[in-house]
């Protein structure tokens, strides 16, 4: 996954604390704006935006015509959005979002990332191994029983206990009664808990994607940049009992695409925002958990171009894994510069004080909330006392690895089964499982010198970072060098087979008992200081934050009321801005690219990599209309996980799909700005030009109505 | 600079504790030697390796053998070695090791890294902005009169003041006496110091160089690998008031090359080795200096990376360094995948135990010297404690930038110039000034955008790691993002022009002073921390370690007697071996390979970059003849520092020319070994195929003596 795409991993643990924020190379010069103006927020469908969309756009939200985007969107369970564009199950996303499956369906014969796929028939549409889509039906708020389940003055142990408890309760009450996907989300950081509801497929099939070429046109160097003059789009089908599926909600394709100064709006899911965060929590970011990611990314980086660079194939294994690593890195870095930026940290701090202020002037406030900031402040204190740790062991850092991920799953799972749900960890409770079982039994391939490579390197760094005569390193590395031991451990276990999973899963604790795989018995080596360092982090860290932030959250309810968006949750929300061009270094950047401006483009860099248009691109270069709207920018307000999210217009007609932000737009994981900041959409007439002259995708031509 | 080019600065203190060694990924299975077996040892030329010379090759080292070959090594004082190889001052080093000049004197319209060079006539040969080659003349041992100048039972501030100064006075007393540059050499980290006089040469002028792609066939994948297919050469021509200078010490070119089997030598400036480190000296390297090296060179190989893939002439701009980086970081991660390694580590403990063990059993020797093993980890506490800043301020890390290095330089001359020559910090003595000043004036192009880019990552890093908060950084940062602070110093500096730097220089403290140069202030800024870190490494680090290690030196000395050589210093050294392939996987690796074998290697790649020969290879297929030898590998004792050293036969004729070690070469750091390692070097045979029939090179073939 790139660009927008949330670097998320299916089960929240393994990335905790480690979220991808997106975050420019701050300017010093962007004046940013204040609280909620403009075209600011991540809305809940069930709380629109309505009054702006009145004053600003005279634009009326009907309940209709926001259920039929609602459900007419797609969230990609590996980090993305999309949506329904005919209906028979046919979804659009970006090709980026879907470069997971198309990988894992490729092998070293037919590299479909490289030629691009196209199924011109439909039993030709290509399974993916893992892939999930939701669709998000209905949402329950469940605050109040959330919180009337945790005992006023329990202690943060009992409290997290009986949170989860209930939350378990509830999402398992919820599948056994709808059969729907059930996740309880925190909103607001702890201020709010809804449960939402989701239609999912799991049986999704390539239908269409494009070369990497023309997808990723500009590669590394163009990511996070604009003009931009990229086909980033791919599109799979869900089906149901082996048929395509029928969804009567899905967005009616505009030929015109977006134009110059129209209000649009965007349904997707973004991953997550630091905006709600005390400046405290801010600084922890800066000189604490982005360091830290960024020295895990250049190390990635670095290892996985080398091993790319040995051979065509090698490329290919590690494509996806290394786009990903080099889309976070660019985030990072513009995240690490927003917040090393004073003017965007004095921006924060002043709308910091400004609550506190208003808190501390009224007595009643300040007695239920004053204390609120000061207590996010000691679980921070806390968390950076286990960070390293909890990264290394909890989010695998150290074993950087499928296989050794595929045993933890399994380790945990035989002893979370034989626990009751309420008492589960999250990931593994009953609502959770098929989830969790999907990807544990997927038959995506696994490469024996790629895990060796990357469960060797960690290693290493586990051993430079806590030493060789730690105690568990020694008792990891087993004697023998960090490359040695990686070797033989990759050559060693039997996870690779599914069957072999899928006995251990069913085998339950005496299975993993008796297992003697060399991985399985690693994770159990680690997983009892593992499970110690994340309880700490349960209790003593993200249970009183949520307790803290719910506070804050309730004083700013008080103080402006509740048209306030809660930060991002990789859950749908609706933004909305106007297609609009900036102004950069004294120039006017345009709206909107074209076709023409690709060659150009292509041309300027003497048509070599990463500049490259593909061969079916030059070869039809004199048939195009190059007059012809490619991509274009908005003033939306959107982040990591927006990849794939429809663009619609008044009509809820589709004109275009985001697949990134500029640079500028990389400080909008903290605040808000539209004054350079602005996503990046493929025009939805540039796709139906590319399908018709280039790729000549009848059968797609036709689904989609164009003509 | 690359592979076995040492990672060098001119002047030594910004590389503090942070020389590059090179260390392979050991294999588990590596039978080291013992000590000094084999064809092990980087020898003085004053005390020769006559013994197992003798024994086991029958050969006689004459003293006249081995001044011819002194005299015509040739040491590059950017990293390299290399040898006159014509009575015309004809020197030929590697072209990895001449890239920084050809770098400089390149520019967006003449990329010469890229299309090579070849000067047709002696007028065509283009001058180095910033090159000096140095001749070794004669060797003096000067420890009696160090240690006499150290009273007995000194202070450590007292003692390093005094060595300080005798060492800054021998060298002034010695240029002014012989006119050559004059350099006291610490020996055994301390045991000898010796007084090392140079013929230097700084009119030097590109003659030859191939395409990159020639010389680095392969790139980085092949890097530290065999078999390898690279013509990594580069010849320069020393010059004399503007005339070839008179060499009349020049190896002769044999035609046939290395043969299977045969005895060879080679004579160059291995860098730095770590082989006499104690072991708790090679637990630091593991686990605090190599790791913090490591996470530098990440993060610049990533930063250099997506700059050079924005266009080509960034990448022509940043070329040289990144490769310095690439070459850097492959064999660091040799270095602790080796340290890493247990066998490696209890091999080395094996030999410490032995040594420890002789002093403990003999009365005196435990009085002497029982004790400085315990010194050397008390001077490693006091380094692990000032490691960071130390690196971050007076190593410059912080300021990753040319012109804060030339601010620094400057604002430091004028205080150092102030001081008596027996005062000054070891850089700034008298008889160090001229190398100094050469660097200081070169007119090597500098770019702004480069700058900028570095200088603000690397002020982000440091912020990074002392906190926003912290009140250097903050004075550093004046209230700016580290980004937009480079952009003010790079743009606002008028250091980039040779004339301003030599107004400043020659100015003094009184120009200094008066400067409002945004980066003198800077460094100026910084001066007063960062000297404080360098007096607490000199005096409590440096020189306590010297005399635990002069101690150690002399214990070794005592129980092995003085056929022991003493570790890399980036001086002449003499090592030998022989041409031999080895068995890998079971399979028997050449001892050389051919011109087939290259074209064989590129196909097998789809002549993909990088593992595409130049068009001018391609054009010549069918004439060359490939069963010519190209590279070949033997088992002499090479480290980095050795790439472009001459490899000579029992006559003393050049038969090829180091340029790389192969992967398993690389534990030769800590240890030898010749059971895989070996040095990898250019067959003399396959150098004049290539200038005949691929770049009719014929002013250089004619003066080669080849037909």
């Amino acid at each position: 996954m790139q660009r927008l795409t949330r670097m998320v991993r299916r089960r929240g643990n393994s990335m905790i604390e480690l979220r991808a924020r997106f975050l420019g190379v701050a300017c010093a010069l962007i004046v940013f704006c204040a609280v909620a103006t403009a075209d600011e927020g991540m809305w809940l469908f069930n709380s629109p935006p309505s009054a702006a969309l009145k004053s600003k756009y005279n634009f009326d939200v009907s309940p209709a015509w926001l259920e039929h985007l609602q459900k007419a969107s797609v969230r990609f369970d590996n980090g993305g959005s999309g949506s329904f564009v005919s209906p028979h199950g046919l979804a659009m996303t970006n090709q980026h979002v879907g470069t997971d499956c198309v990988q894992n369906i490729s092998s070293q014969a037919h590299d479909y990332v490289k030629t691009g796929f196209y199924a011109r028939t439909q039993a030709e549409e290509l399974k993916c191994p893992n892939l999930e889509l939701d669709v998000l039906m209905n949402i329950e708020d469940v605050t109040a029983r959330v919180n009337a389940a945790v005992p006023a003055g329990a202690s943060p142990e009992a409290a997290e206990k009986a949170r989860r408890a209930v939350i378990n309760t509830i999402e398992k009450e919820s599948l056994d009664k709808t059969g729907l996907r059930s996740n309880v989300v925190t909103l607001y950081n702890g201020g709010e808990y809804q449960l939402y509801r989701y239609k999912k497929y799991t049986d999704v099939r390539l239908v269409f994607v494009p070369e990497k070429q023309a997808a990723f046109f500009g590669g590394d160097p163009d990511n996070f940049e604009y003009p931009r003059y990229d086909l980033d789009i791919c599109f799979f089908r869900a089906y149901e009992n082996g048929q395509p599926a029928e969804t009567k909600d899905y967005l009616k394709w505009n030929q015109q695409g977006a134009k110059d100064g129209e209000l649009v709006f965007v349904a997707g899911n973004p991953g997550a925002t630091s905006r709600l965060d005390t400046m405290r929590h801010l600084e922890f970011l800066r000189d604490r958990s982005n360091p830290w990611g960024l020295s895990l990314l250049f190390r990635r980086e670095v290892l996985l171009r080398v091993y790319s660079e040995r051979s065509d194939e090698n490329r290919r294994r590690a494509e996806d894994e290394l786009l990903e690593v080099q889309n976070s890195r660019k985030a990072y870095v513009g995240m690490q510069a927003g917040l090393q930026d004073p003017a965007l940290f004095s921006e924060k701090q002043a709308q910091e004080s400004k609550l506190k202020d208003a808190v501390e002037s009224d007595a009643k406030l300040r007695a239920a909330y004053g204390k609120a900031w000061d207590e996010v402040a000691t679980t921070l204190h806390t968390l950076d006392g286990i960070y390293a740790d909890l990264s290394l062991l909890e989010s695998g850092q150290a074993f950087n690895s499928k296989l050794f991920e595929m045993a933890r799953t399994l380790v945990r799972l035989a002893e979370e089964s034989q626990k009751p749900n309420n008492a589960r960890l999250r990931e593994y409770s009953e609502a959770n499982l098929p989830a969790l079982e999907q990807e544990l039994f997927s038959d995506a391939p696994i490469y024996d010198d790629l895990e060796a490579l990357k469960l060797g390197d960690s290693l290493g760094m586990y051993a430079e970072m806590k030493g060789m005569q730690n105690e568990l390193v020694e008792k990891v590395l087993a004697g023998k060098s960090p490359d040695a031991r990686a070797e033989e451990l990759v050559r060693g276990t039997k996870l690779k087979d599914v069957a072999e999973r899928k006995r251990l899963a069913k085998g339950g604790t005496k299975a993993i008992e008796a297992s003697t795989d060399p991985m399985i018995l690693l994770a159990r080596l680690v997983d009892p200081e593992s499970r110690r360092l994340r309880s700490i982090y349960d209790n003593q860290v993200n249970e009183p934050r949520r307790q803290a932030y719910a506070k804050i959250a309730q004083a700013r309810f008080a103080v402006y009321g509740k048209n306030v968006y809660p930060d991002a949750t990789f859950t749908l929300r609706l933004s909305f801005g106007e297609v609009k061009g900036y102004e950069e270094d004294g120039k006017q950047i345009s709206w909107t690219t074209t076709f023409g401006g690709a060659f150009q483009h292509a041309a300027h860099h003497d048509n070599e990599a990463p500049f490259q248009l593909p061969a079916s691109w030059m070869k039809q270069k004199n048939k195009l209309d190059h007059s012809t709207p490619l991509d274009f920018v908005n003033t939306a307000d959107i982040i990591g996980g927006n990849s794939g999210s429809p663009v619609v217009n008044r009509a809820g007609d589709l004109v275009g799909i985001i697949f990134d932000g500029d640079i500028q737009s990389l400080v909008l994981d903290y605040i808000y700005t539209d004054k350079q900041a602005r996503a990046v959409a493929v025009q939805s007439s540039g796709i139906a030009e590319a399908l018709k002259k280039i790729y000549s995708a009848d059968r797609l031509i036709s689904e989609l109505g164009l003509h």
